[in-house]
């Protein structure tokens, strides 16, 4: 098994075993369920370790675009990544991901890697200015067995008010009135985990879907496609240990089934280490 | 050919030959060259025209993120776009394009078409509020055969002032200060043309890298991926007529070799069309 390490439940659900011809099987993990299939981060998460475990990678992750073309179910999958070109300081990975006897891909991928050469930088973007982590309340996942209690959540602002149904109890009519897409909080690991590219990768798609947070209530959706751009190194990612990160999601449209979502996730001195923007399927 | 129209050089540049076998041909038009090979716009649209070409298509166009591993240089090159996966709703698409006899792919890409299914829909964001078009001088891209001939850039903040040098002369040293990287403009085809997915494609690329913006100055750099969600169908863009769009362009962190650029593409009307995200890989 590749990964950083066992006793973490997300280096268990995100674990590969690398084959003699460069494809690796991984295993859904039952701590990260979703609604339907395994929770897209932790899909995500796995394909980035079949690149960074190849044989022929060049540099650390740049970039990542997922496809979500159907669920991940319930036991092993296998993941086919091979480097579609490698130039002298960029190479580009073409990623897919089979499950059982399904001839189709159910997660397409691609991947950029890159060796980063240190030289001139500057950050543009401001961070978010969020209260304390300490004086905002832990948001209640609930404890149960789905993805979200794989993370830690205070919301600064726009924290979600769902009103979601009892069991066996009808679902209440969204919100009349539209609700702000936006929120700030800090997010990180449950329990903690050092950061590293890995886990951003699975932190860039723990939000609630911006149509809940709109809508106040549950609609059926699900991620369609994800990307996110890895700024920060895997040294810088290192330097910050364990620590929660300030995250910053907003919507800017939902129209005629597709909503989109973008995020930033920045470390507590105001570094951004990364950005993701994903579009949902809804029914609504 | 498969094209809308062989009298604007947007539609001789990005026309594809389909063949029997589902890959198509595509020549690069010399009115769309940039620094290195094709304007990458042009390729992105040339790449999704493969897809909406294609016998298979479910719905139309979503998502696209396009990956420029080596450059298209002149003369003819090859598509292959095939139909990974098909739900009822969505359909995924896995595109590569080769040339000449090199084996390995110039260009990787993902599509994500789909039916849009209308529905409850809620525009989140606020558009910019810019000056009239008539208003603001047209940026003088020198005439010369270079793309951005080929666009209009009316900019209302934010216009590259980037010190060129002349033929012979040394680059001059780049701004001591860090410029802002935000723009805000009116962009269109030159000469004009209806709007549609493909000239979206190729718009959201058709901005000058922040990385010039920043620092004042030219520096090596190319894109190396590039998403676009579409937000509008095709019966809003067919409505928007060959309108300028309004355009919102940003970035956010440049570090060690790789930096960022989020693009917003508005109708005239306030209506969000498209947002592009890119990562480019710059030598400073």
């Amino acid at each position: 098994m590749h990964g950083t390490s066992t006793s973490h439940p997300f280096d268990r659900a995100t674990a590969v075993e690398m084959q003699a011809d460069g494809t690796a099987i991984a295993h859904t993990g039952p701590e990260y369920y979703g609604f339907v299939g395994q929770f897209g981060g932790a899909t995500a998460a796995t394909l980035l370790r079949a690149v960074l475990a190849h044989p022929d990678l060049l540099g650390e992750p740049v970039a990542q675009t997922v496809n979500f073309a159907a669920a991940v179910e319930k036991g092993p999958y296998r993941i086919e990544a091979r480097p579609a070109r490698t130039n002298r300081s960029t190479q580009h990975w073409q990623v897919a991901a089979f499950q059982g006897d399904d001839p189709m891909p159910r997660i397409t991928a691609t991947t950029v890697t890159g060796i980063r050469r240190a030289g001139w930088s500057h950050q543009s973007a401001e961070p978010p200015v969020l209260r304390d982590p300490s004086a905002l309340a832990a948001h209640d996942t609930g404890g149960g067995s789905g993805w979200t209690s794989r993370y830690r959540f205070h919301f600064d602002s726009g924290a979600p008010e769902i009103a979601a149904p009892g069991f066996g109890e009808a679902a209440p009519a969204a919100a009349a009135e539209p609700a702000p897409a936006a929120s700030t909080l800090w997010l990180g690991d449950a329990p903690e985990r050092p950061i590293d590219h890995l886990s951003v990768a699975a932190l860039a798609d723990a939000f609630f879907a911006r149509v809940f947070h709109i809508r106040r209530a549950l609609v059926p959706l699900g991620t369609v496609t994800m990307s996110t751009w890895f700024h920060a190194g895997a040294a810088e990612l290192a330097g910050l240990g364990t620590t929660l990160l300030a995250a910053r999601v907003d919507g800017r449209r939902s129209n005629d089934s597709y909503s989109d979502q973008s995020a930033e996730l920045w470390s507590p001195d105001g570094r951004l280490v990364a950005t993701s923007h994903q579009l949902v399927y809804y029914k609504a």
